[in-house]
């Protein structure tokens, strides 16, 4: 328990522990502020940050169903998503608070209605421009205050769902053909994704696995890696933004050993000017997914020392 | 599917494709020649060889239930699981043929009847006195050879389970409070259980697992590692019976990685004088469970190289 878990930008450093009584105290919260109930729907729209971490297992341990929002999404795009989804309570990140403030006017009376909490996340991380006119419940730190030390801090406690085949999370399609489409993961699937993770990237208990967020966990919950990571006593390195930069930086201070990300990720590591670049101590593995990369940055990436792994996902199968 | 992926003894050395090609000709004689159909029970009673591993997979193709005799039964204890598990095939090694002529004449008529098909596995690395009177059906080979070059040659072509609730092993306590109780094992469990495995013991698709067959694959279906070892393209170095010098020499010839077994294995290691030995070229895992060895074990076998896991099994659960 005492194992550091999460890293954050300059301040947070959280054990197992934290994290854990972190998450049972923000599922207490929701439960007993937010009257989250059993398949409920749960809205986020959050980086890479520990609270996406937390939520991916306060959600489940309601028996709720996360909701992801593409945090690129425009006004109407998530507007849709909210409509779409039935969501009732919304957990966003401040720096999207102009895009919601749009998004949550373009919703229906009715739609207004059924979302019911709206709860900003403040990144101490973060520096940015309030919006003077937005309205929200409470704070993501008002939320945890709320559950903290409540009676309720053991997991068994909770509901969790009720069987495996319950959802565990809705994510929307990128909507190329129309409309997004809701795509809902099972508890049972997503089990054996995040389990099946482990085999298919030769993830281990005993080499110290550090998972450099650089894949948005918004996308298919991350590949379900927010679950397997701590399967393994794995380390997470949050990352609120992509910039090549800091990835270098990061992987050289943290050690870190793993990250996935889209193509184009790897487009600007291979890209990224010498000065920008740090010599890798050891070798990183990496896992993309999507269109194939050419093979020359295959060739590149090997040069600087990442190993790349090219992976095909299809969100309706589980099991690798 | 050319890699290595069985040795056993001095000859029997078999790639995936000969070891996949094997099990689908001995699958569908079963299915054809002994007309094996879902959910019948087929018992073997083998010692760590190819038959072993074949009949792993060929009888989870046909949807039937394995029912794997422990060999160190005496007749009375064979005939008792012959007529409770009502096995309707059974291949035993030639090494058991007395015990087993001696078990068959314990049952009744009815029961010597429901078990339609005797078959003996005539293992090419051992010679053995064979039984005059012993009568039997076929030989193992002769089941291989009916279904070689049949029309089922591909997996998909076998039926298979009907669901994952089905039973694919049927296993024997040891019966310490009286007769033997069966066990089932679903499918669904043998799959958590195999896949578990790789985490539980770090095992990765590239470190490239050679496995000491010194656990019983009778002995809950060898904690299901005849099912993990595939699944990792690991090699399988067979072992018919427990030698203390032979293990040395097999992990010197084969560079083995990891194997399994009772703490009396890890006793006979460290108690196997000097002349015995073979120091180790590199660190070997050895999974142990039952009773916990005595701290000095665990230090000894340290000092000589292994690493040892000690884990808690209860068959009746699942997943790690």
């Amino acid at each position: 328990p005492n194992k550091l878990a999460i890293i954050h930008g300059k301040s947070v450093r959280r054990t197992w522990r934290q994290y854990y009584d972190r998450v049972l105290a923000v599922a207490s919260a929701l439960k007993h502020t937010c009257k989250v109930t059993p398949n409920m729907k749960v809205a986020v729209m959050l980086n890479n940050t520990p609270e996406m971490l937390e939520m991916h297992f306060a959600s489940p341990l309601l028996g709720a169903c996360l909701c992801s929002i593409n945090t690129r999404l425009d006004p109407a795009g998530v507007a849709f998503i909210l409509q779409h989804s039935e969501a009732e309570v919304f957990i966003f990140d401040a720096e999207y608070d102009a895009v919601i403030e749009q998004a949550l006017n373009l919703l229906s009376s009715a739609d207004k209605r059924k979302l019911r909490f709206k709860i900003i996340a403040i990144d101490s991380e973060y520096h940015f421009e309030q919006s003077k006119t937005m309205q929200f419940d409470m704070s993501y730190e008002d939320l945890y205050n709320a559950g903290n030390g409540s009676a309720l801090m053991h997991w068994e406690q909770f509901e969790g769902p009720n069987n495996e085949w319950d959802d565990i999370a809705l994510n929307y399609t990128s909507g190329t053909t129309g409309n997004p489409k809701g795509v809902l993961l099972h508890h049972r699937g997503a089990y054996l994704n995040s389990i099946g993770n482990i085999m298919s990237w030769s993830l281990t208990t005993t080499n110290n696995c550090i998972m450099l967020w650089t894949l948005p966990m918004f996308h298919c919950n991350g590949w379900c890696y927010p679950w397997t990571i701590p399967m393994l006593n794995g380390r997470t390195i949050c990352l609120r933004n992509i910039d090549v930069t800091k990835i270098f930086e990061l992987i050289d201070k943290y050690d870190v050993t793993h990250f996935g990300g889209a193509p184009i990720v790897l487009n600007m590591i291979t890209n990224a000017p010498e000065v920008d670049r740090k010599k890798l101590k050891n070798k990183v593995y990496v896992l993309t997914a999507g269109a194939p990369p050419p093979s020359i940055i295959f060739k590149k990436m090997k040069a600087l020392g990442f190993e790349v792994m090219h992976v095909y996902g299809l969100t309706e199968t589980y099991g690798h």
